[in-house]
This record gives structure tokens, C-alpha cells and sequence, in this order.
């Protein structure tokens, strides 16, 4: 898989400075998954457990006059019936507390909608029954009176002078002095140096407008979650999702909760992408729970997760960038408006601080706007807003690299960021990798191998901040010597891997020893949420510091067995051994832990921390394509994935990481969108209509695993699973547009599109 | 309920002196309970669970020559079935490690049978299928050749010439030299100043034999579990039982798997009272799991707990006391016989320990045996082997202070082991307050009532050790300041309820803020069963200190957001609170945890000890009764339970765990016992049969709390609740005796035995 002598070499540094880190160990939560053990959130089964659905909104947009739930509730067997009235109604005050995204106002509102159906699937009511097929009944009974209203479906449409308004009193942040009421949330602007005489320096310039489509992250594990709460209002809750604090805060606060009144345990996610750092069924099972005495399961519908639950947004931006002849480029221009969906919050900022950071360019504007449409509120989705502005610049810079006559890898390598430059969205960057993946792309054999024809190449590098944040980790030590690490962040993709490595390398152990918990929200301390590839580089920086504590306390343990001073004992190939003296034997952490007792206790360590020192990710991608000239169909025929991985902690999970954010980086540029029709209602609702790539679509996407440590993790992590879907979009797009000798500027590259580009073009 | 006028005295100064101590606040686990929330070890249900059931020995005393279990596999809906074959033999050598009980050799044969079967109800195979039903038809199929051996049903029997072995090869231990192979497993003897000489300093001597039976705890709740296991070999189990750790350790050495493969989930608890310190079907679920490849459910019938769960010892003792004519007990003599059931492990050396403790008796000689019999393997209960020891010794002071012509509570009183005195067992007491509830007693309205006719009084004491050993707590902050304490031991009397207040009390908040969680074996590093009255002292202790440490962080947190040194931060009333200044406002505990990500991350505060300084625990009860000359029966008029309770922690659990003990005394003392046929087949395996008190068979009993705080707890905490079922037995006797005028030294005094002591007096 891979290339692997490419990976070899990188690795090879790394594999030889550790012990555990670098090798391949099975996953620990591989064989449950392959043999269905493991439980998904609607794997949960609990005595008495009845079964919730969602009335949802048919309408776009319409003002919700009445809802009599009457009917439905006196059907035989429905146990309770919720509406927006059995909630607490939150005020816009109430933005949510610690390192959750969504306000915890907009979020009540998206969960049961209020007055308002914003977008077709808006949950409007729940009821839960006896059985799933009770539940279908009574749905069918629960009667709304709308008042329609005219959809507003495109950021251009909700930004046209007297756009029918969303919210009304929505005024746009980032403006002096504020404007009045409109459909945009948000402007943000970035700037550095002075943009004209930037533009003046230029030899050339290019301008383009780029478009994307609302894609879904499309996860296979549709939203499912199972609520239980007793009499003495105490509420657990099993669902899948990448932060079962998260849930916890949402919950407590759309139900009007205390935070020790609801447990979540977190079952596995099959696929989350972002998709799962919010929530919308949870406090819909809790409040039936509580209403009919008894558990509740609920489980979307795959037309349900399309339909209702967050994609990211579709994006339009204007790139303009100006360079001088030798292919410095002296300015950068970037203006984006996104779709926030039905309530503020695209990640139109994220955007706007990734877009042009891969490069070192003295001045700049980027202006971005947030702008809520008739449809479902955009969640996170994979380096929220990069791929977006990367798609826009990348492409411009390909299109430079045209007019200047230059191979568009040298223009990025003239241009490329490194230690010290100023990013333009503030800091300067510390020791990062990007120089060193162009350098791995302009090596590899991909990319000078030779082209037929129909056929193109494209390259594109993308950026990603990767983050740290609040993370909780306990090592404990079992009698026999067995180890058991314990965080909050649920496995998305193999952080219990990564754990149980780190934690053998700093106690220098067999990896097989080491038994690796995503635990419950009260069974380990506040974590914040597995996203932002935050996990391995910052519950990971956690996890290293209860293992050394537990080390600290296995030499004070074995000086007390030995009856020395602790100083006098070191920690080496995982055993306690007598410094300068071979009078005593070496003893391993079975031998310490079974004498725990008698030498003051059971054995643990933990670390709380903020994980600052997070590693900027860069990843440069090359793609050729085929263009079949008369269907427009692309044939991806070549993929490399070139990253700065920081250190690989397990290299397959990393490789995996790799391919599995280009595969849907190469989904979104050529086949993904939201079809809607003249009413706002979504017309390809599963995924025979929603077509992401599947394995017999694509070639096995190589990697080349590029490790430039960074200097703020013991280990050299650094976030590696977002980087890899921000240059997709372009790669393929500059390699369609070779291909077709046609600059492609919208996306999805569908055939029809494609063929309707190239038929336009023969014919001017 | 109780005496409230004594308890509230008695409380008076632990009342003044804390804020959440020795309040009363709603039971933590309360409501779950009472409406039929909790889960206990049968409510657990999975995905394609099937149902396992045992097939049990017939016979009290067979070898085993062959098991064909063929045609039980073969039925139709049968996944497994598993017989000693199924599970790794273990040697003599593999004792329990760390803190579990019974050896993991003896447990082994005791979950299934190899080679012998040694008690009617002993387990031979288990069988696993798709409904109880059928599991029960294929028991039927499995047809098992047994050679018949003669049963040894009592010590008495087992110790006599030429009685039938066994186990071959038992060598008794405690003699020298070595004798040869017998039914006793164990002799012990403790001896302090010169018998001989103490008991030629006495003027009078009494001297008794008793009797008392085999008794059972009596939990409501059967023995059940749930195991599941993965193809990776990872093991879940869910059970009841006193220690998820112990069930852990037990599991994975006789499934012969690591630690680390095992999880177990402890469920609520109906009761175990000492008797689910062991277990009985855990191991035989894993393995029927794991043959299966399905979830497995395993839950005991009342007949099977009966029959094949390890009740207490049946005792015999000789007790020997002398003293001068002012009461000063110069000679102690004990010499008793505890019937182990069908393996070694009798309480019989916790009985020699305790029996004479109470007292300062200068010269003392105990000695005890431990035998094995053919009845169920005994298990602890409550105290074990202390009331049968303190029956013996307080019978006999009863009858010494009759002869004396004494009240016996003088007797006592003047006798009585105080701070300074030598416990026959070893150490010298610390403070303790065996004194103090001698004169609660004295001082109580009951010891002075007036008696009718057949009526008489009784009066007891006993005494516990109470023990301290591992314990692990983790006390953390969720963002809106709730606080969540983890603890890794079961709650069978109100530990969660303590736990919160000990916190509450520490940190200087409201109880209701706090939540209690009794956390699975991955989630709390490894702690010591529930058991020995240990949980409050050892396990508070940890919460106490884990505690401590996050209040030791919030002052820190509280001096990074005001930026001063943090010995400038005092903790006051549940705030941070800046030391001889007003510049800063006081900062809730809820201010500090909202902030928690800025000043450094999540706060939790961990413990993990082994728990020194356990508090001795002394109780006096006084008992009226009447006896009804024409039947034998005997109503129970009145009953007071005063104990040194050191500092009760929730005043209520602790006046129910005085209740339960002395109810659990008073079966035991009256009606409770085994019944077996010729053959050693139990007869009595239902509750119907076997003779518990039920609520309309007592009056209310009155507590008297005694408060003498332990030294060495913070909050001066002792155990509480074992002490209470140390002197019933003799309480009632004595009252018993007192009423018919006749000394009766054979338990239980049920109906016919008492008849004929009747009958035969007057005969005389």
C-alpha cells in the first residue's frame, strides 16, 4: 500500500528513535468492528425501550401557525409526543459554554424548530411509541398549520437587495457601523500590508470566481441514540458523536438540566467527519424519556441525515492574485461568501484564515461573508471552510503558473511558507513541513510520469491549523501489570491506537499490554471534542503525562520495595532498575504492581491539560485524470497524497487518514451536491441520488508520509486528518482543466457540467 | 424512627461541627430503586444474549467419573456447553493476589466441579441456548456417572476417627509436626498470660457448649450475570457482586486471561451482606460466551442460591470463663469448630480473634478449626465468624454474671477493653468507645422497663475490627461547577450517599452538586471489594484526599485568573477567596471551572491509597422478649442497638445498617437453619422454608448512635456494618433464657427446640 520506499525513508528517522511508535500494531477496536461486536449508538438495547421518530418540516421555509399533536397522542401504543413547548425557550444570550461551536440558542432552534421551519426536514415535533412502525402512524397524526414563505436557497439569492430575511433582527456582525437587518451573519476581513501597491508590483495578474456545492460529510452510521432518565431526573444518554462532553453540555442546557444530572456514554461512530461534533436527536429522546417514563431509541433515517442534519456549506469566491514575473507573488485578493444554512455559523472565517497561509505573501485582503439560506445548518465537515478557499486559490495559483510559464510546484515552492513566516491570519509560523511536501512531490515518480491523451496532471497543496485544547487522560495499572489508559475523545480514527502506543513507549512496554477506554462523561475528567485533529497531538500530550507520572511513582514504588532513595532509581526497557549497583534485581510493573498494596496503594496517573503548541499541517496532492471527451466522465487515474505528518504515530491509521480525506476531497470536486428543487425541498435524499465515489470508482490513492516533528508535542504529533480533503478540490479540478485544456471553475466536475463546458468550448 | 432524643445527643457535637456531615440529605441511589430504574445484575440485556443454566450435583458427596454432554449439544437451540474441562486446571499454588479472599485454586473447583462433587448443588457443567427453556431441557440431557461417597455433614462428624476424607491429601495447618490427612484444614490458637494461673485466681467458673447452624445472608437479589466476549478475547461482564476488581481477578485467572481482558460493569447490588465477595457463575457465563460466540445471561433460582451458595459456618465452642466475686475476669478459655463447607476458608480464625476483643482479660487461650463438611463452600457474612464466637462468650458472661450475682451490663462495664488495652488478637486499642455504648445502654429507658410474665431481657455486646485497604477516587469538575466522585466500590450501604457528602464537605458546597458514580474496572484504578466495613473509612479517605486536591487546585486557578500568588487564596464557604484583601470578588466554584480551559485545563483531583488506621467498632444490644410456654414461640417485644459508630457520615444509613444487622442476629438466633435429609440433600431451598424475619415477625429497632470519632480518619469515621450482627445471638439467648429460666446454648431457638427445652425442664 503506498509507496512504500517513500515511506520508509521518511519514516526512517522516526522508526529508529522509537520503541513503539512508527510500528504497525493490530487495532484495538479492529476485530470488535470486523465481527459487529462493537455497538453503534442504535446498538443499545434497554428493557422497556420505546421508540422515537421526527416530524419534519416538508417546507423550506414557512411560519409554523399551530401543531396539534392531539391525534397523535391518543393513537394506542404512542407513549409521548414533544414539541419546541417542552423545551426551555433559550435567549440569544445563551452562547454555549467552554469549546462547543454552535451557539446553545441557534442549537435549541435547530433541534425543534420554534415558530419557524427554516429548511425542508426541520424537526417540528417527536413522538415516541411501542414500536418504529407506531411511531411512523402516529406521525402521519400530528397536524401543522404553515405559512409558506418564499425559499431562499443560494448566498446570492439571500444577499440580492429585499431577499425575503431568515431571522428577522439578524444584523451583520463585523460591520461599522451596523447595518440594518439582512441574511448575512457575518463579514470578516483579514489583511496584510497594502493590497494595491501589492497589485501595482505585479507582472501579471489573474481573477477567477469559483463556485462549490453543499456536500455531506455522508458517514455511514446515520444519528442514533438511545435516552433513559429516572424519576429523580438523572438522564443517561448512549449515542454516537465525536464528544460525548459535547453532548452532555447540549443536552443539560436545551433541557434545562444541571451538567451531574446527564451521563453520555459513547458508543462507536461509524463516521463522523465533523458531521458529529453537534447534536439533534438527543434532547428530542431525553425530553420523550421524560414524558413517557421509559427509554427512548432514535435512529435517522439515511433521508433524515441528508435532509436534516449538517453538510458543509457551498461556498462562491472571487480569487485575484498579481505576481512578478520570476513568480514571486506579490498580492492576494480573496472574497468568499458561504451558506451557513439556516442559522449563522458557516465556517466562512476558517476559510478566510487558510485560503492563501501556505504562502508567503506581503499583501493581502481576504473578505469573507456568513450567510444563513433555506437549508439545514452547515456543521463542521473536515477542515471546515479550507477546501472551499483552497479550491479558489489553489486553482488561481494554477492558473498563474499558466500565464507565467512556470510549473505550477516551482511557483509553490518560490512562494511556500516556512518557520518564521507570517501567516496571514496572525501568528508566524513555527517549524513546519510544506517546503519538504513539494520537495516529496517534485521526487516522486508520479510526478513526472507520462500522459495519453484525454489526460491530465494537477497538483495542489492545501493547509490546516490542527489544534489542541482541553484533554484528560488516567493510566492505570492493573495488578497483573496489565495497563489501562483512559480519555474522553471517542475514536474516530484510532486514537485508542495512538494511545496505548504512547503510553507503551513512555512506560516501555509491549503495546498488547496496554488497554486503551474511551470512557463516560463521569468516568474521566472534561475532554473537549475529537475534531480539529486535535486527539492525538493533545489527549495524546495528556496521556504522555499520566504515563510519566505513572513512571515517577513506579521508581518511588520500587525505592520503597528496595528500601532506597528514588533517586537512585531509573526507568529502562519498562523495568525499575538500582542506579550504579546490581544488588538489586530489576523489576518490571507486574512485579511493582502486585506489591501496590503493601507499598501505599493502587498505581495511577493522570494529566488535565490545555494543550497549547498544536502543529500547522500542509499536504500537497497530485492527480492525473482522464476526460472521456464524448460522456464528460473523469476517470481518476493516478492519486498521491503527499503530507507533513509531524511524527506517525501508527503509520496505517495516518496512511488511512490520507486517503480517506482525498477520496472525499475527490467526491466533492466531481459527483457531490445538493439537489433541490423550485421549493427548497432536497430531491436526491440517499445515496443512490447523492453519489460519493465508492472503492471501484478510484484508484488506491498512494501516500507519502512526510514526518517534520512538531516541536510542541513530546512526540513530534501533529494533527494529521483534515490537512488531507483541503487540496483535493484543486488537485482534480487543475487536472480536469489540463485534461480538457478548459479552466474549470465550478464544482461538482459532473459529466453533464463537464460535457456542457466542453461542448461550449468547441463550439466558440 | 429510633430514640431520637438519645441519637440527637449523641449527635450534638458531630452536628455542630461540619456542614454536610450528619445531615440526612436523599439518598443518591434512592429513587432509581424505588421505581424500578436500577439495574441489577439480571436486568442487563444485549443483542443476541442467550441464556445460560447450571447443571448442579445432585449428590452431597460423589466422585465424578464421567460427564457426557453430547445430546445436550446436539438439542436444537443449545450454543455450548462447558464442564471443568473448559477452564485451565490450577495448582495449589495459585493463591488470590492482592486482596480477594479464597484461593483461586479452591474458587475454581467450587465454580465447577473436577473430578468430586462435594455438596448437594455443587456445580458439574453449564449449558448456554436460545431460551432458559431449552437450557433447562438440555440440563436433562447431560448425564453425569457418579461413585457415591458417604457425606460428612457436620464438623463433628468430619473430625471424627476414620471419617470419610474429603479431599485427599488436606493436611491440617497450624500443627507441628504435621499431621497426617484429615478434614481439618486449619488449626489456630491465640494465647495471652497463663491460663492456668488465671483460672486459679478465679472464684467462679462457668463453662458452656454451643451450638449454632448453618445460616444464609439472605440477599434478595440471586446471583446473575451477563459475560460477553469478542474474537479478540476481550471480556464484558455485568454482575452483582461487592467487588467488580475481585470479580475481574477471579474471572481472568480461572478463564485464564490477562487482566486487561476483562471489564467488568458492576450492576446494583440486591443485598450480599459478605456473600458476593466470591463468585459462583461469572467464569462459567465468560466460558459459555466464548464457546458460543453470543452474549451470555446467567441468573440464579432461589433454589440454586440455597443450595450452592456459600452461607456461614455451623460452629460448636466450649467457652471457659473465670473471675473474681467482683466481677474481674481473670481467664478466658475459647475452643470452637467452624464447619468451612466443602473447602477450607471458615471464618474460624476471624472468630477466634474476636470473641473475648471487648474485654481486658488477662490470660487467654483460643482455639479454633476450621473443617470441611459437605455443605455449600461458606463465604463471608457480615462480621464472619464473629457472631458465632461472641454467641459462645456472651452467653457465657451472661451466665457468670448470674452466678456472680451481677447485672451482666456492670459485668461487662467493669471488664470492658479500652484506648491502652491488649486485644487478645495483637495490637492495643486506640480510642475506641465499647465503654461509652455500655453506658448509653445503662442510661436507656429500655434497660430499666419493667418485664411481664414469660417475659424476658437480654444484653450483648460485640465487637469488628473494621478494616481499611485499597482504595481509588477521583473527584472532578463538570463546567457549570457540578462535581462528579468516582469510586470503584459497589454500594451496598449508602457509599454513594457518603462519598457525595464527604466531597460536599471538602469542598464546602452543596451536597445536591455533587454525584456519586460507582465506576467499572477500567474506569477507576483497581480498589478493594466492598466489604469489612471498609468503604466509608478506606474509600472515604481517598475521596477526602482526592478532594483536597482539587481544592488545592481551584485556590491555584483562583490566584492564575486574579494573578497573585496562590498562598494569597484561602478556600472558604465553597468560594476562592483572596486572603486580606477585598480587591477581588470570591470565586464559586462554578466561576473557577467555567474558566478552567484559560487557566490550564480540565480540574479533577485523584487517591489512591491503602488505607491505614481503621477504626474498632464496638456494639451493646439489649432485647425483651416473650415466649410462649404452650408453643415455644418467641415474640421479640423490644430491641435497642446502641454502636460506637465513630462519626456517622448519613445518620440514617447508619441507624439502618445497626437495624439490619440486628434483624439478620435475630434469624440467625431464632429460626433460621439448613435443613438436610440422610443423604445431604438440602430441604429447604426456598424462603418459605428457610425461616427469615420478615417486618411483621419484629418490632421497629431502636438505635442509639454512639459517637467516639476514629483517629485515624479526617472526619473520624469507623465501619458500621458488620458490628451490629455481632450480638444478637447472644442478646436474644440471654433474653430467651432470662424468660424460661432455662440456659439455652443451641441455635435457633425455633418453636420445637425451645418446646422441648420446656418440656424437658419441667420433666426434671
Amino acid at each position: 500500500m503506498g509507496n512504500e520506499e517513500q515511506q520508509l525513508k521518511a519514516l526512517g528517522e522516526g522508526a529508529a528513535k522509537y520503541r513503539v511508535i512508527g510500528t504497525r500494531p493490530i487495532r484495538p477496536d479492529g476485530v470488535d468492528k470486523v465481527t459487529g461486536r462493537a455497538n453503534f449508538g442504535a446498538d443499545i438495547q434497554l428493557a422497556d425501550m420505546i421508540f422515537g421518530r421526527v416530524v419534519r418540516s416538508p417546507h423550506a421555509h414557512a411560519r409554523i401557525k399551530s401543531i396539534n399533536t392531539a391525534k397523535a397522542a391518543a393513537l394506542p401504543g404512542v407513549k409521548a409526543v414533544v414539541t419546541a413547548a417542552d423545551f426551555p425557550e433559550l435567549g440569544p444570550g445563551d452562547i454555549a459554554a467552554g469549546e462547543v461551536v454552535v451557539s446553545f440558542h441557534d442549537m435549541s432552534l435547530n433541534v425543534i424548530a420554534r415558530r419557524k421551519a427554516l429548511y425542508d426536514g426541520h424537526a417540528i415535533a417527536a413522538v415516541a411509541a411501542t414500536s418504529a412502525e407506531i411511531a411512523a402512524q402516529a406521525m402521519a397524526l400530528i397536524e401543522v398549520e404553515y405559512e409558506l414563505l418564499p425559499p431562499v436557497m443560494t448566498a446570492a439569492a439571500a444577499m440580492a437587495p429585499n431577499a425575503t430575511l431568515l431571522h428577522e433582527g439578524l444584523i451583520t456582525k463585523g460591520v461599522t457601523p451596523a447595518p440594518a437587518q439582512s441574511n448575512v451573519a457575518a463579514r470578516t476581513e483579514f489583511k496584510l500590508g497594502d493590497l494595491e501597491q501589492g497589485f501595482a508590483e505585479a507582472d501579471v495578474i489573474v481573477e477567477h470566481e469559483f463556485t462549490t456545492q453543499t456536500v455531506h460529510q455522508g458517514y455511514i452510521e446515520p444519528h442514533a441514540c438511545v435516552a433513559s432518565i429516572g424519576a429523580d431526573g438523572m438522564a443517561t444518554v448512549w449515542c454516537s458523536s465525536q464528544g460525548q462532553f459535547m453532548v452532555r453540555a447540549y443536552v443539560a442546557k436545551l433541557c434545562g438540566m444541571e451538567i451531574s444530572k446527564v451521563k453520555v456514554l459513547p458508543a462507536e461512530i461509524g463516521g463522523g467527519f465533523g458531521g458529529k461534533t453537534v447534536i439533534y436527536l438527543e434532547p428530542l429522546a431525553v425530553a420523550l424519556a421524560k414524558k413517557s417514563g421509559r427509554p427512548v431509541k432514535m435512529v435517522m433515517t439515511r433521508d433524515e441525515v441528508l435532509r436534516a442534519t449538517g453538510p458543509t456549506s457551498g461556498g462562491h469566491a472571487r480569487a485575484r492574485i498579481g505576481a512578478k514575473r520570476d513568480g514571486t507573488i506579490t498580492a492576494g485578493d480573496l472574497e468568499m461568501e458561504y451558506e451557513a444554512g439556516a442559522f449563522p455559523g458557516s465556517p466562512v472565517m476558517l476559510g478566510c484564515m487558510t485560503g492563501l497561509a501556505p504562502y508567503n505573501i506581503k499583501n493581502i485582503r481576504v473578505v469573507g461573508y456568513d450567510v444563513v439560506v433555506n437549508r439545514p445548518k452547515a456543521a463542521a465537515y473536515r477542515a471546515p471552510g479550507a477546501p472551499i478557499a483552497a479550491f479558489a486559490v489553489e486553482c488561481a495559483l494554477d492558473a498563474l503558473a499558466n500565464k507565467l510559464g512556470m510549473d505550477p510546484l516551482e511557483l509553490r515552492l518560490k512562494n511556500a511558507a516556512k518557520e518564521g513566516t507570517q501567516a496571514p491570519y496572525g501568528p508566524k509560523f513555527p517549524r513546519i513541513g510544506f517546503e519538504e511536501t513539494l520537495l516529496a512531490a517534485k521526487a516522486h515518480p508520479h510526478y513526472s510520469a507520462p500522459l495519453g491523451p484525454n489526460q491530465g496532471r494537477g497538483l495542489a497543496s492545501g493547509f490546516w491549523f490542527n489544534i489542541g485544547g482541553n484533554s484528560s487522560a488516567s493510566v492505570a495499572l492493573n495488578e497483573d501489570g496489565t495497563v489501562i489508559v483512559v480519555t474522553g475523545n471517542p475514536d474516530i480514527g484510532g486514537s485508542r491506537a495512538s494511545m496505548a502506543m504512547m503510553t507503551a513507549e513512555v512506560l516501555e512496554i509491549d503495546v498488547a499490554r496496554v488497554k486503551p477506554l474511551v470512557a463516560d462523561t463521569e468516568s474521566v475528567p472534561y475532554s473537549d471534542l475529537t475534531g480539529g485533529s486535535r486527539v492525538t497531538f493533545a489527549t495524546g500530550k495528556a496521556v504522555v503525562e499520566a504515563a510519566q507520572d505513572v513512571v515517577r511513582q513506579l521508581k518511588e514504588r520500587a525505592a520503597k520495595m528496595w528500601e532506597i532513595d528514588p533517586d537512585q532509581v531509573e526507568w529502562k526497557d519498562g523495568h525499575a532498575v538500582a542506579i550504579e549497583t546490581d544488588k538489586y534485581k530489576p523489576l518490571s510493573i507486574a512485579d511493582i504492581a502486585r506489591k501496590a498494596g503493601k507499598t501505599g496503594g493502587p498505581i495511577s496517573g493522570k494529566a488535565n491539560i490545555n494543550a497549547q503548541g498544536a502543529g500547522a499541517g500542509f499536504g500537497t496532492h497530485i492527480c492525473d485524470v482522464e476526460v472521456d471527451p464524448e460522456t464528460g466522465h473523469v476517470t481518476v487515474l493516478r492519486y498521491t497524497a503527499i503530507q507533513d505528518v509531524g511524527t506517525a504515530i501508527h503509520p496505517a491509521y495516518v496512511e488511512g487518514q490520507l486517503q480517506g480525506g482525498a477520496v472525499q476531497g475527490i467526491g466533492w470536486a466531481l459527483n457531490e451536491e445538493y439537489v433541490y428543487d423550485k421549493l427548497g425541498r432536497l430531491q436526491n435524499t440517499g445515496f443512490l441520488d447523492y453519489r460519493m465515489p465508492v472503492a471501484s470508482d478510484l484508484p488506491m490513492i498512494d501516500t507519502v508520509l512526510v514526518e517534520v516533528p512538531n516541536p510542541g508535542h513530546p512526540y513530534g504529533v501533529r494533527g494529521v486528518g483534515e490537512v488531507p480533503i483541503v487540496p483535493p478540490l484543486a488537485t482534480v479540478a487543475n487536472a480536469v482543466s489540463a485534461a480538457i485544456g478548459i479552466r474549470m471553475t465550478d464544482l461538482p466536475m459532473s459529466p453533464p457540467r463537464l460535457l456542457a463546458a466542453i461542448t461550449a468550448a468547441k463550439q466558440k
